[in-house]
């Protein structure tokens, strides 16, 4: 198999760190057991022309490949998965899974980045604060119906696969708050993801490879 | 071929209408020549028992065929157009789709719809006023980077796919503003993609389809 070139961000702010959304490639590339290298890059690079190339929108990851360029951490996560048990089997199965990828990223986490933006970005900004309840009861709605669909299950679907590989680095954007704990089977599930050792790797991996910030 | 019944909200605000997500699902039904009836539902069914077993988060749409049901509108296309025309061609174009499935729906979606839900339903919130410079500035930034992507080019991919009706079906969330004037190439990408007959039929049968408001 040909070297995977995965790309990251050299450094971050220290409430980014172990949040940004290469992590999602790194676990299940560690999940499957596969080699990569990482291609970091700088804030400023990112909007450049050479890395545009790689991402039109700017943003971490893209993922290089045999010649092939992918971006959106879904799509990424989808193509490494394709034919292993990561992506439920059969046409229905991958549908599916479809489905809550989908899920995870359109529908679960616009509000819960919302909350991290205004939370911990726009820390200035009075309209962050006087948004809280409306954007905080927002993601309250999303863990409830994500709760229920837990009950009585391990994962969202019959076994582990990319679309809790999603929802959960989704969820961890709620670390900054005690949201999870009022959610007692969003949170055990949530715990018993990060426990394995994959996400172990890709989350120690993420932090390692940063370089110290500029002063 | 088995009938595809497909959820769809019984009526819904003035400002709301053609713009409700079950358009992309009718759109790629249109495209590929299929049937579909409809199961339309209230605003209170929605977050009933009943049809959260369709979509546990309680959205349009959802859609049953052959007993098998999918939620998420990329989940539901991607299943649709599977092998056909709609999705380019082999794995990597499978790929490149995805990648720009999920750009629409997890890059440019979430800014788009936060301009409009805070335009059109926090009409009374004194902070979305206030934060619509910097949401507006997200939207604006999503917008130069596509009209970069399609200069020289007709679709987002080599020809139509299901990643134009979700990039143009999320785009039209900006239609009670003036954005995409200042977008030329996008600006003449949303023309000509609905312009297409597929789309005109897609959005007539969703008008149609509304039932009176109650008093």
């Amino acid at each position: 198999m040909n070297v995977i070139s995965l790309s990251t961000f050299r450094n971050v702010p220290e409430f980014a760190k172990g949040l940004v959304r290469d992590l999602r490639v790194r676990w299940t590339l560690e999940e499957l057991g596969r080699d990569y290298r990482t291609a970091p890059i700088t804030f400023d690079e990112r909007v450049g022309p050479e890395y545009r190339q790689l991402n039109p929108f700017g943003q971490v990851p893209a993922l290089r490949q045999d010649g092939e360029t992918l971006f959106e951490s879904g799509a990424i996560l989808f193509a490494l998965a394709d034919g292993t048990p990561l992506i439920r089997p059969g046409v229905d199965g991958r549908n599916a899974t479809l489905s809550w990828m989908f899920a995870a990223l359109s529908t679960v986490e616009p509000d819960v980045a919302l909350l991290f933006t205004n939370d911990l970005i726009r820390t200035e900004k009075d309209w962050a604060r006087q948004s809280r309840d409306e954007v905080e009861a927002a993601v309250e709605r999303r863990l409830c119906d994500l709760d229920r669909h837990l009950n009585g299950r391990e994962h969202l679907l019959e076994s582990f696969t990319i679309a809790d590989v999603l929802m959960v680095t989704v969820l961890r954007f709620l670390k900054h708050t005690d949201m999870l704990a009022g959610h007692p089977e969003v949170n055990t599930y949530v715990r018993r993801c990060t426990a394995r050792p994959g996400f172990q790797r890709a989350l120690a991996a993420q932090l390692d490879d940063f370089e110290p910030m500029a002063a």
